[in-house]
């Protein structure tokens, strides 16, 4: 089968992967083979390709790329009972053992014995993907597998993000949205669908923040412009903006909570790239937070398809070839992609 | 009365403050006057000597330090009905309007209008402090006030830090305790206390870790000679530390916390002075997060004399004469201070 | 000024209340008068009309009823701030005495030293009511304090129920309302701005599920024709409901709980003036309970306003006189009255 | 091998189970066959027996009764790897398909494909018993299977209630514990180990209190003699019992609920066989709750052997041969057991 696969660490997006023929997976046990129909593009994939992962994950290059898959269930190990052949699934992004403490407590992101197709093992930039009962959930209705696909990565670190933040917002709280790029324009959807705060959309791009104020942002500030500071502080009429969802993770971006959280509020990081520097005392003060947040539960990405199915979340998506892989990650680099690029091998 | 007061932001504890007459306070509406019979000497009042909190709060010198206050009143505003003169009190350190909203949510850090006696005014290193009704707790049978005066900052600081972590560990788990001084040494009580965590206590002091042991720690550790990474490792099975509560705040310990936490394990921020230098990948990875701690609710004062009068938490303190506030300045500044320093005035 | 007011306790609605003249009150300390421009009718004002809140709190006749108050400030004590005279407001039931434990706890309702007027004291319908600071809550922009006045009590009793519901609510679970009347008109906006869950309404009148249509429920059902308990089965694809608002509160609609729950569902007791009788095992099997609710806290009454100023929650009322409080008592004994009456005095 | 099996519910405990020969299970897949070396007997199987369970769970005699199970594992199907052949365990009461929704959220005992060992299928009053590797949980160090096996229900029961309650109470609190039984004795001594609250135990019989304050309790009652409710008062001046655990769950200890339980109170349904009769309105006035409770997450389980490990929780124990089990199933039902039965097949 063929498939967009990384030899090695670089900077340049142009030539990152190469596409090859390589061997369909098989499935025995639990695993399950999905036919890839469509597998979202994510700026992490980039961040692998430059080998900002490589210390935190165990890495063996050539590796296929791709983490946010969903497709047509083709083949199932004997000891699979929760799909058949035939099936449309969208694939949660770790396969887990689900015997482990943490998987035990629904964790899955924390799971002892983790593999992350795309990451640690090869994944769904090609026409088939080996992945594992305990990772694909069935689609309702006649939902495509290529629209929903970026939802198996962008979409449920999102809905995490927004979901660990609603649980500190009430209605007339302000809730500030960092970049409303692939991920945040979920992220806004999932606050106004789970939350009754007023969203602050952040971004540079004008077309970005019209977005946000179309999903649910009730103000929309282009940092460039605005003092920001200042008009959250007149937003929220003093008290401060809440929860932050910080999907760029910027030295910039990371910056800007300590001076616009309300007392006791957090700062939920989820982009990176950049840094955090504070002083211990601008914790201290106001009992501020940084929290960092992975992906999402399997359980959470059921709820997300569930917010899909119920109409509450819109993807903007934009459809590529295998081939067209390079020039995705050249483009994404430049910011030249709104909402969310799927490959369709 | 005599009070002992800062004229300037000053590096040499030696002297610090001056100690001079002033007029006594009194009491109208909801004040409160006590007279103070032990004030205790914090961290804080080193720094806000050094003129670190000129910034996060409005300060105007000459002004009395000493936010660990207890003692008897003597005098009441004629709308309080919380306490009559003659009581003993232990005095929570700030002084709330009562009808804002962080107010109305039971969060008295995060009052609007809060005075903070000590930082913002007048504080308790004098014969006679001001306060309100919102900020006394009547003392329990015999408890003698310079015995148990730390605890109002030290202690509840440390049973806030030790309460938002206890919210987070089960049994079996790791809490790691960073410094065992003034409020570590409570922090380790409050946690054994209130959790069955096996508690790892951090200190470069020898004494110190002793006490730890003594008052419930199950394991120690000198970070100057063990390694602490692969301690923590072993201890916990390799699951990591579920909590962190840095009761230091310097680079060196803030700089622990991603390297020791486990999955979705919080570093809890209660001393400062050092700095957060992170990548925000080390946020992502692991869901890892700083979180600030600052003093604590009236309520979780009134658990905490609940402790005491348990017999769960020991205070460890010496008292010294008003006459000596520097030199007790300089002994914290050394580390020459074991548990807490209380003043007589 | 004009007051309709209790004399005896009875079951014959049509005398309930005697209009007479009686003094006008007036303010000190944190006092505030309000001169009434609206005041809800409840069933709760039928159950004390009866006798039925004698034994649960100290009443003295005559009384004047009328605990869901709004209006224009007309004076004040000299220690109040939060509101000056002109100043709308609507007024949260209870006057509370603010230095508690469950006051500085932020829950109003379980104050030591609470009095309730329209159940322990004199309520609003009158010409002017007599509250304290600690109970009014300015209007924002034009709001009419007639339109708005039920919220004080009906509003945020269903909104401190969808709540605490909402925090054990993911999205795709189910949500049953049971009855869509005064109460649960409100309580089906609120779980729909605070939620993703698919709302089930349960109403025998077919306005009253039409209503609970529009304005949010994504089913309906009339419980004197469907079988809800396999309907609720089908909606929830077997799983239960994960949480039940109870609005009415007889025999048989608190029957409803452990046959239509989920594992760990919860039944919310909100209306009464039935019973409850079940077995142990009942509750044991499925790890159900029944949890009371009484109004609500301060802090959600403002967060009811910002919801209302948001335009997320509309109030459906009908306007009456003073004169007419006997009739408005018998309509609803009848159910012939949709949404809220509101006494204009 | 041995069994002691149901053949037909019935009243008359002494000829309740029949001793007989039946084939030794083998394992399977995720399967694990146990040499039982000890199995609690507990109230639940006086239940069983008498058929109370039959329109709860589906159940077809003849079985064998038992689901306090600990020993050492002898045979593992080929996808076990938690354990191996030789390792002692104690055996989580259900075996759970993990793949569910609820089994994925962590919730052990919603599990939509359970089976439940001794109440559902065979169980382990017999030499072997057949479960899986979702139920196996190894032992630490040299404990005995038979000394901890009634953890396995009694004992996660007893810790799963303490638990719920101790998110509730903080130091200070009252914490009311009905019934130190063989769940009741461990239940006081979960609550000293995750609180600091000031725990009430209630038993009639005075050497079941004096095990109480042996083991954590700060009071006890014997409701006989005691005026519980003044009692309570007393103690808790005046606020009442923030949590009430109830392992009896007769209507007379049910009842005791709305009498004695602060504001915001709830009352934890753990034993049964009685009834809940109570008006809606005592549920509304205080904001009162009965919470079911049923057995404990395997995670749980791993806790309580956390605690065991940490000499937090001793069990009082009685052996007995299997033979026995009719003698030991009438002692219980005439309150002659003290602490908990073993039967050592």
């Amino acid at each position: 089968m063929q498939a967009a696969r990384l030899h090695e660490y670089t900077h340049e997006m142009s030539e990152a992967l190469r596409i090859e023929e390589i061997d369909r997976p098989s499935a025995t046990g639990n695993e399950v083979v999905v036919e890839v129909e469509g597998a979202g593009w994510c700026q992490t994939d980039n961040h692998v390709i430059e080998g900002m992962w490589e210390q935190y994950v165990p890495q063996e290059l050539p590796m296929t790329l791709g983490h946010e898959n969903a497709g047509t269930v083709v083949e199932t190990g004997d000891a699979v009972s929760v799909v058949e052949e035939g099936e449309r699934v969208i694939c949660h992004p770790v396969m887990t053992c689900g015997t482990c403490r943490p998987c035990r407590l629904g964790e899955d992101m924390y799971c002892e014995n983790v593999a992350f197709p795309g990451l640690t093992h090869d994944g769904g930039f090609a026409e088939y993907l080996l992945t594992n009962e305990r990772a694909v959930i069935p689609l309702p209705g006649e939902v495509d597998p290529a629209t929903i696909a970026p939802h198996a990565d962008a979409g449920i670190t999102a809905y995490h993000a927004a979901k660990k933040a609603s649980k500190e917002l009430n209605p007339g709280d302000v809730a500030v949205v960092i970049g409303v790029g692939g991920l945040g324009h979920i992220g806004v959807q999932c606050l106004d669908a789970l939350t009754a705060a007023d969203i602050v959309a952040l971004d540079l791009k004008e077309s970005a923040r019209d977005l946000a104020s179309d999903l649910g942002a009730r103000y929309t500030l282009n940092p460039a412009e605005a003092d920001v500071e200042s008009e959250i502080d007149a937003i929220s009429n003093g008290a401060g903006a809440q929860q932050i969802i910080d999907f760029v993770g910027r030295d910039e971006t990371t910056a800007l909570g300590p001076k616009i959280a309300s007392p006791g509020g957090d700062h939920h990081v989820v982009g990176y790239g950049g840094h955090v520097h504070e002083p211990a005392q601008a914790f201290v003060n106001g009992e501020f937070a940084y929290r960092g947040t992975l992906v999402g539960k399997y359980t959470e990405l059921q709820e997300l398809v569930a917010l899909v199915d119920r109409g509450d979340v819109d993807l903007h998506t934009s459809q590529y070839g295998l081939d067209d892989v390079n020039s995705v990650a050249e483009k994404l680099e430049h910011g030249e992609i709104d909402g969310r690029a799927v490959i369709v091998p």
